[in-house]
């Protein structure tokens, strides 16, 4: 079972200090019980997994609960804590930063709070960024907007520079938020400290708009992008439904995954076709989606589709592949591919009138929606309660809908993706008529 | 382990027929694979359960899975379903109806669907409402609106009226979209269906704005209304601000659990007290409510209180309990007593300005959002499946984030509240600032 | 022609001092021209006040039109400002507050800008408020918040008190946003101010979300207004509908104007009866209001009733009149007497549903919608380019869609109410099919 | 004064038949007064206007006063009415519609009312759409939904075909909702009827979003095109602050005039360029945009541009001028043109990472605001009252705050943009801190 060993959070010792939290120990006192170390979820929730186990006589994959630890690592009056957020927006990060700094002070009573200015650029003295101090008075507002106060920026930094720059300013505890790189290069920064043998802690808030992360049930943001997204579909809808034969094409975020498309066509069943990238569809051909498409045309006069902007990347001929800074691959557009390959197919066919909306940034700018406030502040309390007992290298998220710690390690091997075989794309089918296939 | 009896769905017969439903019985192949009678979920996911299991060497208490039979148990052609709606406004019982259409149309193939006036009073003839037949022409666009297409109304009705209703319309299907009260009506009507041992299936879909249905994760439309109520605690907190010692009150839903208050508060962490029922707190004496807000007022000069409506019902003196015709029990109404009592208090102290808020009806009747419709067209679909694989007496519900079927009889026994000791009201205590306890 | 000498504004010298915007005096440079005092806009555009001029031979009645003198009286370095906000909220007012600093700041160079808390009790010393020192990086994002940051209250202070308070701070210029006691009041402080001869301007930006000010086309904050109001028309129209035989009464503001429930009723054509203080209806007979919601509900078997708190006060037995601290009539609570009335009359009717919603605090402390945004900046920089030249005792207004100066005393005499007789009454009834009479 | 006889408005005859609408001759009885043919409102309502007319000895410039006449000259019994949507989408559009036919039905009696599919196309038999009957019951909710329920198209059709559908369908009333193209087709068809002496009323309701037409207040839509629009930009400025030397780029509607992209400008005050097709702007040079736009960026580091889509076609280099298919020219894409050389030029200077957002369908496709909504019913009912007292070839606008009627003819002549020496643009230059001029 080298799964169990795989999900085992580091610790930078046996914490020693007594937490400052006035909680309990016992159940039924009406005061939260701290979580000990032998809380645990187990991962494969389905009665199969659990024989399995039995039938082995081993004990289940699990994940460590998360929560305040009756004993903690760091000395709160002595420390300083660090946060830095890396990528491209995403609704909530504000809401994270925020919850941090609040669970910092006024939990442990950390006074000193660095923001780091434009990613792990600020973590670079060259870049000449310096440090913002975070107050919960400078933070108090900041969950009503979207963005990140501290800015962002894409791309690695030296890893031992930035090691250097957390030992210089007397850093304890760092607080990364960001994607899969983010991560890769928060836990590279976890081992490098590991190596020179340092006491500071490590923590990942797992960002990413298209819920991409591995084993977690869902990340911070993405609620709101599709709540974002769905009436720009109904706005879709009126542009294709405003013309004879009327195409509107939405291009929304999914590089890997097709989570958003989906889930936001699920949420306004306006939409006709969502093409994510784990769907491997071919434009021509009798069952391609160029026919297909023509068909809803001629009974229903106007179409709406919706593609996600890793859809289709095999249609494509490649050459190189081209990544950005954070070291995504970077994608030909398929919105701007789809919307040329309709508007040929149709020039001989009957006359179309195509609307084609990119609303990307408008949803990575939007300010969390009231789902995720909630889960933003618990994970920063979360991320909080785990740094401060001396956990490192781990980010915080919710599996089977319980916050649980998970290694870094465990959740960047592999990006999470729509499973064409289950519930979630079924619904999706069911709800727009789309076919399994398409060519 | 007689809870695993109680989890088990009832079925009125073997189902025989094959589903008109073009699945996969094997995985690999890119099509939704039918779920089997045998796909159950584990309920106690921590390890401590797994271990206990272990330990008496029986079976965990398990769920079966939601989704598609492969053989179904009523003929869809030959096949007529009833919706009724009841209780109170909810976000998101237009997108149930919807769902439950177009899957019982489009899916299944059955063209014959009543829809039912005004609650169970629809499905008494005397009442002489009459039917409304539902189409997908008619109900594709509801899901933007809030309310009930259908009408609803509280309280009982004669069961054996309401099973001759549905027999004398030859109804095979009846979806209940409820709350507490009507879940057992449901039941009753399913007891008595098995009782003349009709070929009549019943399904509920829970409806409880306050998200207090026992053993599920959460109720639809519950996360709208915190969506909504948390803009509405901003402006709380303007017009507590706007004034020298101005206090916001705002009472919101939650008749026995405080889940809408304290999600709206910790969504909108501008609130320093939130009041739920299961909270025991005191007015009066050191650390009762009024000197905690005494103290508040003193250093902020402004103070913003939520209040469920269930929340204090200690604090009156009670003479005979008194019941809607739902059977619920009618409440004092805190939120104008505790705008008394403050007023009385502060008169003596110094002087306040008191703004009282009760969004409850405009929280109510919104569309649901994003979140919410993606969940309720699924939660429809997941009712049609089961029911037309035969089951009965039955609800859906999502369990450790897994769609799953329950027995009516396992959900309606008691609700579920917020646990004092959990992590979730530890969160908005820390949100908050309040103390574990007032008095 | 008295009135033309009304509309004549005081100043307080002529202005002397060369205005630093770099602005034209002539057309054609595509720069703005500055505005000449002989600038005047008429009052009556209907040909017939047009001909009525013409045959007595006299000057018709106009307004000074607004904008940037090319002379100033103060000297904006050596210049204190002070802003004020007096009674309840209003959308818009941070927009205001934010225009005007940002005017004197960037457009004249008046560095010190004093923020008066909680309303006129900040220029009693006695009350002990102190200042708020306002900069530009303080009010910058304010628009994006509802009520004000200034605080507010109601009721008068002693005039002379207030006049030494300025005259203490050596302040130069007062903005004072109130509604129509504080414009009285801030008459009062330029009246006093004229008696002792001192060099001080004082202005007024009317705010009164009911829309009530004499002789404008609208003030800041009522568009916003009835832009908030009339989705919870919809919501009311869901809750009505939503049960057999259902009365939603929405109260919305309107103390001695109806223009909130006018509009909002007919942005949402949802609603059946508007009631408004202008309108003298009976509840009892024949044409009664409630004989006619009675015919309504036999027919439709739903209603929406938007009431005006002012509405229907003669339909009260009175003993003695209270007015609140800014010395508005307290109004017996019609909504509250409405749905009593209601119950009351229908007890031997038919059983009835009756919802009562009252979201007054939540339409008073939303933020400013953006077109209120546009008008609140162009309020606030004509109204510290009048304060600049020496005007005082001035409101800055929209009249006939343009903008200009009158003097406070000209809006203050009597209240703008709905013309039971004009077009914009008539829409009313055109869209509600409401009759012209009610008993 | 050839002006005056611009406006006045053509009748197809005295009008003879009594209107069915009951109301009043006398002011005094609290019932609407009908509105005479001598009610004429002032165009310029300045005194310099009135003096030179007075010096003159000449009627001012008027227009006809809008509403409902005494008598009126189609028969409601036996009238059909059509109404057509032409043109790009523009929010209302579907609330004019519903005033028209609420107007027509409920006011008037007029029950044949057709709905023409897919704009002019729609009354070309040979484009084979043919009609859809609407009725109250049809448009009841179609308020609430962006779009066109019946369609559009652009371009124009034969007109005495189009005649020839009017005649073939006994349609005594056209409506046509379009923009400047649109109105001069509807114009062409009104002149084909005088032509052949038919009895046919054509009658334009002025629709575009860009807020061009001349003469009048504003058009339709407008309002709520900058209300869409604006946090878009508060989402652009998110962008851009989230990166070192972010600039975000917003393209807004605006083909010959920047109204949107000023009016947004000012509602949302995180802009720094605004620019708009009457702005004769450079990029080169010293003053040039690029060079501001560097200053810009090297005191705050980070920068938001609004860009008209008709801004800057001066700085393309042309060959031959393109057209769509209502004639409008065809722009290069500034947007698109501006990223490229803002990219270009800072490639030697510093690193810049720019946002660019294209919004335009979002904004088009939008719902009505409150606003808009009360404004589109008043225009629909005044259009109604118009048509049906035998006026054609008008439109129905409002001026100075007032509704009236104007000649066609008097509002296609030239399109209104934007007076770079008014206030407006100074209120946007006050804004934003924009210069005067750019290069």
């Amino acid at each position: 079972m080298s799964n169990k060993i795989e999900f085992q959070i580091e610790n930078l010792g046996v914490p020693k200090l007594k937490s400052p939290l006035q909680l309990s120990t016992v159940r039924g006192d009406d005061i939260f019980t701290f979580i000990s170390e032998t809380d645990k979820m187990v991962f494969d929730t389905s009665l199969e997994g659990y024989a399995k186990c039995l039938a082995n006589n081993e004990e289940p994959l699990c994940f460590e609960k998360a929560g305040p630890r009756q004993n903690i690592h760091f000395d709160p009056e002595n420390s300083t804590a660090a946060i830095v957020t890396c990528g491209g927006l995403c609704p909530g990060i504000n809401n994270v930063i925020r919850g941090i700094v609040m669970a910092l002070h006024y939990f442990y009573g950390v006074k000193k709070i660095l923001g780091v200015p434009y990613g792990f650029e600020g973590l670079n003295p060259e870049m000449g960024h310096g440090f913002i101090e975070l107050t919960p008075d400078k933070v108090k507002d900041i969950h009503q907007f979207g963005g990140t106060i501290l800015g962002s920026s894409r791309g690695a930094q030296d890893v031992s520079v930035m090691v250097d720059t957390l030992l210089k300013n007397d850093v304890q505890m760092l607080f990364t938020i960001g994607g899969d790189g983010t991560l890769k290069g928060c836990n590279a920064i976890g081992e490098e400290i590991m190596k020179r043998g340092l006491d500071i802690s490590v923590v990942g808030i797992p960002k990413t708009i298209d819920n991409d992360v591995d084993i977690i049930d869902k990340s911070f943001g993405f609620e709101t992008a599709f709540d974002i997204a769905s009436p720009i579909l109904k706005d879709a809808h009126n542009e294709a439904a405003g013309a004879y034969n009327g195409i509107a094409i939405i291009k929304l975020m999914g590089r890997d995954s097709g989570f958003i498309a989906a889930s936001a066509s699920l949420a306004m069943p306006v939409v006709n076709f969502v093409l994510v990238p784990e769907l491997d569809f071919e434009l021509y051909g009798k069952n391609g989606f160029l026919e297909v498409l023509k068909s809803r045309l001629e009974t229903k006069h106007h179409a709406v589709i919706v593609v996600a902007e890793g859809a289709g990347q095999h249609l494509f001929e490649k050459n190189d592949v081209m990544t950005d800074a954070s070291g995504n691959v970077q994608h030909d557009d398929i919105g701007i591919f789809l919307k040329q390959k309709i508007k040929d197919y149709f020039s001989d066919v009957f006359p179309v009138t195509i609307k084609y909306i990119d609303p990307s940034y408008i949803i990575r700018s939007a300010a969390a929606n009231s789902s995720d406030s909630v889960f933003c502040s618990s994970l920063a309390y979360q991320a909080v309660h785990g740094a401060m007992s001396g956990k490192t290298k781990f980010v915080v998220g919710k599996v089977n809908d319980k916050f649980v710690y998970l290694p870094i390690s465990a959740v960047v091997s592999k990006r999470k993706k729509i499973d064409l075989e289950g519930g979630f794309w079924f619904s999706v089918l069911q709800s727009t008529g789309q076919p399994f296939f398409l060519g």
